[in-house]
């Protein structure tokens, strides 16, 4: 049903490039929606990918266009003439016209917007450019349409007929009072259903949601999930309509902030994939791997401080990585908790004492838990001593560890800060050289009285 | 704009359920949307709940239901009739009545659809409640309106007239050919601007995309994302028409399964989230510290075998927690990019090699940067034998590691197990347990030829 990317897709596809063969190509193409082309195409080299998409029929060629990995678009445009570019945004929704004239260079943006032959399509997307990046003006669209309270049923569908070539899909109709403030929406089915010469103002439904222009898009998609809003109208200050969300856009905000937050987690500071190339890759790993080499070039100045002790006892090296180790998971799954519950906004934020309490009793559980069996473990094995050491260790650690990973992400979220961050490598490293501390001062405690 | 629940709001309405008084909780709530209602009584002890729902207005009521936690709800709904259950699921659309109705105990819920006064609703439910959890049955309502290929445009506007009542919200009309086969679609903007007495099959949109019933969810949630889709129709194994499924409950798939992968990349076994009680936290987070426990058993035996290595050289000890923290670093980042290629899609999967080769060649260009780093430093601080050992034993761990966390993820996606499962504790515990090993072989050889 759905089309799925093969080497054997694409290496037919490459053939039929080098062989220039025009047919084969379109052949292999002729079923494919605007996004599996484009999954084809990001697989491609430049000339390939500039060379398929001349084949392209001309109402699919946009589309596919938009759903091209960035980097992808961006040197497929830069082989088009500006008045080639005006031709593509000119059959793109607004909202993603001004995406993809936003990503082009500066100096000829200009040029672009003025090849455009629709004039409100240009003044659409100038006026959509304009917007900051992440603000619900910029995710957008101009395509609506809206009606006076004072207009009839019939002017309404006079209206929409009007606007039918320019609004792909139609959701509701926007209603205005005399000063383009919205005041309501008319669905479609009351539309359909009312009488021709009914007031819009005796039919229209007031009660209705919108966004300003510059709330974050973070709050657009948490807006629109919670209140189950498939479209959501834009008002600028004054509270005049001046443009629509659609879900759709929503989606991808919500799958880039769940990737960046497993980004974060994992340690990278760049928003890479697999495809990307490899110094890129290489870069957003190495920030966060000098922090753990930080981490632990501190872990070993702190072990240095015990060289004597464990000249005499060797054994207390044996359990090192089962203390750090602990540590890392505890805090892990504490902060993830954590994570998860600001992103889906089900914590009361504003108390802190129960949550930690809270956290600190797991902790409690699973320590005594992991203690008891290590302790069983290391009886046997080893001897009380070091038994003693490593389960007492285990315990006070997995408390910190449960701690930090509640305390640690939502403090940074108090100040604005990606607490996805403290889920990832922060906690783990904090944790390490924590539990290190805590096993070895244990330790040298115990051996010293017994 | 949107509403924040707070200890204060919280509180207050406390107080209000305390001296029962219903004006003040009603004045307290008028405003609020049912997400917004539901926050506020998850926060809620069970007689406070159902004091509030009484309270409710009935339009938004069921509303509020659906939007409860699962146990909340579970909870609430013992304390009705199946009468009164009967009277919340009538007013609801047939997917999340349906979804309802299968959280009940067996026993009831027969009792409950007999209570239900609308018998389209309820025969809708009865059919909705036999497909599987997971497939796009599931997902799906009855919720929507289809003509007849050979109807006109006049006798497609009854229909929606006659059917407006059940449809809150209208995308497309499904064009059918005589055998409930669905062959088409007409928005309604082409319904409202064609003429009363054009026949259907002259102006339908003979290409449209659907689903089977039996397809998963998250194929459903690829699909819809990766083609833009508001509304997907779903066929049964005949082409039938027999429901659809609409982006809102897409949403919902999206971050559930999103928030699946953080927490199997966290180590929690189950899907918890910080409100839940404190055993329940406990046994999500229990299996994967064993595992980790076992993998720092491991370590410890290990380490063990070198004791008279670690008697002479104590300072071997001292980076212990570096090689483990960097391998299990190294090896999450790598699987997390791994993870985001195939949860979206945008992965070659057929070929594994140059996948691995490239993950090499990064792991190999940060472990130079690392190794060199760390080098430098122990040569200074330490001797030079340690810092040969520990700058290699960290190149080697992290190129392993980035071989791991891009080969594991993959094996296990090609057994269909989830790869979310591999980015967390396992291939942390794995690379501690090579790491140590690596490190120590390493040292011993050095340490005994110079």
């Amino acid at each position: 049903m759905q089309f799925e990317l093969t080497t054997d897709k694409l290496d037919s596809l490459k053939l039929a490039i080098e062989e220039k063969d025009a047919s084969s190509i379109k052949f292999q193409l002729q079923d494919l929606y605007a996004p599996d082309i484009a999954q084809l195409i990001n697989h491609l080299d430049l000339e390939a990918a500039a060379y398929i998409y001349e084949l392209l029929d001309e109402e699919i060629a946009p589309n596919v266009l938009l759903e091209l990995d960035d980097d992808k678009r961006e040197d497929l445009l830069a082989t088009f003439s500006t008045k080639e570019i005006a031709e593509q945004l000119d059959n793109m929704d607004s909202d993603d016209a001004a995406d993809v004239i936003a990503e082009l260079p500066e100096e000829i943006q200009e040029e672009v917007l003025s090849h455009i032959e629709d004039i409100d399509q240009a003044s659409d997307i100038a006026e959509l450019i304009n917007y900051e990046e992440g603000t619900a003006g910029s995710l957008m669209a101009k395509e609506l349409v809206s009606v006076y309270a004072f207009e009839t049923v019939s002017q309404c569908i006079e209206e929409i007929r009007a606007q039918a070539d320019s609004v792909d899909v139609m959701y509701a109709v926007y209603v205005l009072d005399s000063n383009q403030r919205l005041i309501g929406m008319l669905s479609l089915k009351k539309l359909i259903i009312s009488h021709p010469m009914a007031l819009i103002e005796e039919i229209y439904e007031p009660d209705i949601q919108s966004v300003k222009t510059n709330t974050t898009s973070e709050e657009v998609a948490e807006f629109m999930q919670k209140y189950d809003l498939v479209v959501l109208p834009v008002v600028d200050q004054l509270g005049r309509l001046v443009g629509r969300i659609t879900i759709d856009d929503v989606v991808d905000v919500i799958r880039e902030t769940a990737d960046e937050n497993i980004q974060r987690m994992s340690g990278l500071s760049d928003d890479v994939d697999s495809n990307d190339n490899m110094w890129r890759l290489s870069r957003a790993r190495i920030p966060w791997l000098l922090v753990g080499m930080c981490g632990g070039i501190i872990g070993s100045r702190i072990i240095g401080t015990y060289e004597e002790h464990i000249k005499i006892h060797p054994e207390m090296a044996y359990f090192i990585p089962l203390i750090g180790a602990m540590g890392g998971n505890v805090g892990v799954q504490s902060s993830a908790i954590i994570v998860q519950g600001l992103a889906n906004n089900t914590l009361l934020i504003d108390k802190l004492a129960p949550k930690l309490l809270k956290e600190l009793t797991v902790g409690l559980i699973n320590g005594i838990i992991c203690a008891a069996l290590i302790w069983s473990y290391a009886f046997v094995i080893e001897d009380w001593r070091l038994a003693a050491t490593v389960s007492l260790a285990l315990l006070t650690v997995i408390m910190c560890a449960s701690f930090l990973g509640t305390f640690v992400p939502l403090t940074m979220n108090r100040f604005k800060i990606n607490p996805a961050l403290a889920t990832g490598p922060f906690v783990t490293t904090l944790n390490d050289i924590i539990g290190i501390t805590i096993y070895f001062l244990t330790g040298r405690l115990l051996y010293a009285f017994f």
